[in-house]
């Protein structure tokens, strides 16, 4: 049996179950107010990547929204290695998710809730098809604006999303194969979930603000700084994708994946370029040798 | 047993269930994306209120989701009739939810996904206790920007809603019992789960844009032309609220509710105002003589 065909294992309400069965309470506010935050590890070759890191920003946010973990950080350690034993996987996608929870009945006090962990462990996700990661993506850059930060802080792993479904709906029915979201002032925002890089003159940009320091993109900023390629985080008006040499994202969802086409104007050759390719390579060997790996298991 | 511990029902996978069993899956988009849509029905004393309305509205966003409702519209009628008959409940709060639904494994594309309905019934919900109802709510105005019409479209019913829950949370830091949330420039939009009504020498203004268009805000305005009061929407700039004669919230759960204190700051002489009253009663009247009424059962 195949990973993708074994499904995987959730943990919830302390006991860990088949991903296909588990469920969580219609009520959790968590679905009703979208009022949850998550975050996402992935499992190579039996490692972990930058395990610490995730729990660190994971238990940042969870104080940011003012809610209480029922967990210490031994015990999420040891949730999400057992989730990953049990489904079996040597590559995983593992979530851990805190939400607000189900409030007393007729109560709309969100202090009243008690919040709720779950986390569940499925068969590593790609952002893209193994083709798409050889060829490259087709990205559209949409009119839809990123939630912004005035309103909900970007640097929270939350579930508000329409901005980005409806993006990706648009970007579907204009021949692409993904979005990037603008900011008001029409710059460059994150696509869903993903940070983007512009590679010009063999150096790096990647958007400032309004985005999620995604570890992937974190994890560029090493790999550039190892490589002596320089990479900056700045203010990137959505004019500039016509004037660029490459382009990838960063996903944990798939490390580095090109991007060779944007509106439907090819990019140089049409083919990943150099850079990109040897930073994705570069992420590859590096993650394989153990680099910010930590074994699953106890 | 009162309605309140009786808890409800809800109708999931097509299946009648207590609220309090009732389950969605984990990995369902609902969820995981907020990639969903609702509409909220009440009932008072048997009858459902604007029920045909709130069909109206909850196909015509699932439609702008781009989402496929499994029920047609008598379905749909027979399914949240049935939740409040075996609910027993007189006055109930009914909820339809569409979500994206599951996605294949792997697969992140919003097309493969087979959406999903669910319905719950639970009592009537009141935005405010039967204290702060006759004395009136202490709103905060915050800072927090409500999520802007170029990311998400607030004609949606949808749950993104940590702007709402943050800003709830500074208001009770305030001293205040809610909270009304501004768009960039300052003006006000709306709060959590409610439009807002300003009285100013006897005539009303609600804001303008970027709100949902509340069912009891709709409501509002065939009562005012009833009675033969002004009423009508602008753009508001927050700094108004310090010159009103009256304030009120109008919300499915709860019609109208009062606002007595603003930021700390007593309005008139701290009591409901006589427009405030006289709409309250007359909204109330109207649903006890059966006003857009459809009796609950088949």
């Amino acid at each position: 049996m195949s990973d993708q065909d074994k499904g995987g294992i959730a943990f919830i309400d302390g006991e860990y179950q088949p991903i296909s069965e588990a469920r969580i309470p219609l009520l959790d506010w968590g679905f009703l107010r979208s009022d949850a935050n998550q975050d996402t590890v992935s499992v190579w070759k039996g490692l972990f990547f930058r395990l610490e890191d995730h729990l660190d920003r994971f238990e940042q946010n969870i104080a940011k929204l003012r809610m209480t973990c029922p967990h210490n950080r031994d015990q999420l350690r040891s949730i999400v290695s057992e989730c990953v034993c049990r489904s079996g996987f040597e590559n995983a996608y593992v979530q851990m998710i805190m939400t607000r929870g189900v409030p007393p009945v007729g109560i709309r006090d969100p202090r009243r809730c008690e919040n709720r962990f779950y986390a569940f462990c499925v068969p590593y996700v790609w952002i893209a098809t193994p083709e798409q990661q050889n060829k490259g993506l087709h990205l559209i850059v949409s009119s839809i604006c990123r939630i912004p930060s005035e309103s909900v802080d970007p640097t929270l792993k939350h579930y508000h999303w329409l901005d980005f479904q409806m993006g990706l709906f648009e970007a579907f029915d204009r021949g692409g194969d993904t979005v990037v979201l603008v900011n008001r002032n029409g710059d460059l925002t994150e696509g869903p979930g993903f940070n983007l890089f512009l590679v010009q003159n063999g150096s790096l940009t990647t958007p400032d603000s309004g985005v999620l320091n995604g570890m992937t993109r974190r994890t560029l900023f090493e790999l550039c700084a190892e490589l002596k390629i320089q990479c900056q985080a700045a203010q990137i008006p959505a004019t500039q994708l016509t004037n660029v040499d490459e382009v990838f994202l960063s996903s944990t969802a798939g490390g580095l994946i090109p991007i060779t086409t944007i509106n439907n104007q090819v990019i140089g050759d049409g083919n990943p370029g150099p850079v990109t390719r040897q930073l994705r390579n570069f992420y590859w060997r590096k993650r394989e040798t153990g680099w910010h790996g930590t074994p699953v298991g106890p």
